[in-house]
């Protein structure tokens, strides 16, 4: 394996690049953020397939030996499509992420923060209860948290009253979760947030997992990587990458083309 | 005039439809939200400017007598392309708001609010530069209000921390500004807290202007209207319609009907 592709609807899925890259230092990857048609987690299922295949079309073009969908309301509404329409493997963010999160778990009762379409596609659970079938799933969609990731409001009182108000509607439903799925690729900025006032809300330590260290191990398990360690990034808009792919990334980003989909 | 045409990035130009059947109660409404690729705030000049013109388009072939872009954001970037492509009227959202702000502000110290693209823009300093070369304006965007309105949670700690953030920053800038411009269609219904807010701030009232109300007034000084007040809607993705547009709108959605650009 030689070349990796991973697209996401925005910026959000470089956290999953850095991941990649700290696991398979040696690939290539061709990242492609959909920044023109960001966010898809307010649209419908259909829309989401839609543009998520033309994502799909122009990595394969690309010809990457695997593609990983880091954007999971992508992967919750549009992976079966994806899968079926080409015989390159395609790793979605929902199966790494539920692994992640029965791993974690001690109590099987396990919250999922989303996007909207993420949660309304209740794709968590279904991962979740194959993978555990005793295991209960409670989900809430929390809109605001991504334009707070992208404003850099990650701690203070502000990130605390919002996280509070979306934990405490989760933790009515289901007062004994012990761990949370960041089920939003933006969700990882928020974490010492979301953990703080979980734990504060029930009580105990509360774990909170995502899905992008697991897929840098899924795509790893799938052999060793020869490429040549250099990043493409591809964005179908150009507003705000500089500001905000560092902040995702960890480190600036050098060689990014703007493409039409 | 018979027909009049409003387009949106989204359902808040339902806000600026409500204001037109207020004042032209017999005009026939083709309302577009382009709903899939929701929110332009965030994209860059050139791809509003691309979907805004779909967006016409969209209309014009519905034989509209008018072309109203409720969108500050797609009025901003792409008026001029617009009006150079038809020959029938358009009437963007910044020039009737920055004549508003004009007609209410005392010291010529006006603020805008509104989303990243209409702030960059310039579109608002332009305008009201060109109605009152003696006033200063100072911009500011806030990603986060959208969000908030779409979530309902207009008033209440949250709402209020998050308009006193943004404030607290647009008034370090100015401290004699007297009037708001509620620069985004969805900022309407949090005008009450955003003017409460700022008065806290100030310490003195500080009016907030919108421009449904008066692109309404430049519509119907265009003549009178004899259509049969019928209001169509067309989305380009279904999603939270419903919930949203009654939000926007001050009552039910009776036609709604999903189209492709």
């Amino acid at each position: 394996m030689r070349t990796v592709g991973i697209f996401d609807s925005g910026v959000g899925g470089l956290t999953v690049v850095r991941a990649v890259r700290d696991r398979l230092p040696g690939a290539a990857i061709h990242y492609l953020g959909d920044t023109a048609r960001v966010p898809y987690g307010s649209k419908s299922p259909r829309t989401v397939e839609r543009y998520s295949l033309a994502c799909l079309r122009f990595l394969l073009e690309r010809e990457v030996d695997l593609v990983l969908v880091a954007c999971n309301t992508a992967s919750a509404n549009a992976l079966d499509a994806l899968s079926a329409a080409t015989p390159t493997p395609v790793i979605g963010a929902v199966l790494p992420g539920a692994r992640a999160a029965v791993a974690a778990s001690q109590t099987g009762r396990i919250g999922v923060l989303g996007t909207l379409s993420t949660v309304r596609s209740r794709a968590y659970e279904s991962a979740i209860a194959e993978l555990s079938p005793a295991a209960a799933v409670a989900g809430l969609a929390c809109p605001l948290l991504v334009p707070l990731a992208e404003e850099g409001w990650t701690d203070g009182e502000i990130a605390e009253q919002i996280c509070h108000r979306y934990l405490v509607e989760l933790f009515a439903a289901d007062p004994d979760i012990d761990t949370l799925v960041l089920g939003c690729t933006h969700y990882p900025l928020l974490a010492d947030t979301i953990s703080r006032v979980a734990a504060d809300i029930a009580g105990r330590p509360i774990a909170a997992v995502d899905s992008a260290s697991t897929m840098a191990d899924e795509a790893a398990a799938l052999g060793p990587t020869e490429g040549d360690g250099r990043l493409r990034c591809y964005v179908t808009d150009a507003t705000r990458l500089d500001e905000l792919g560092a902040r995702f990334l960890g480190s600036a980003i050098d060689e990014v083309e703007l493409v039409d989909l």
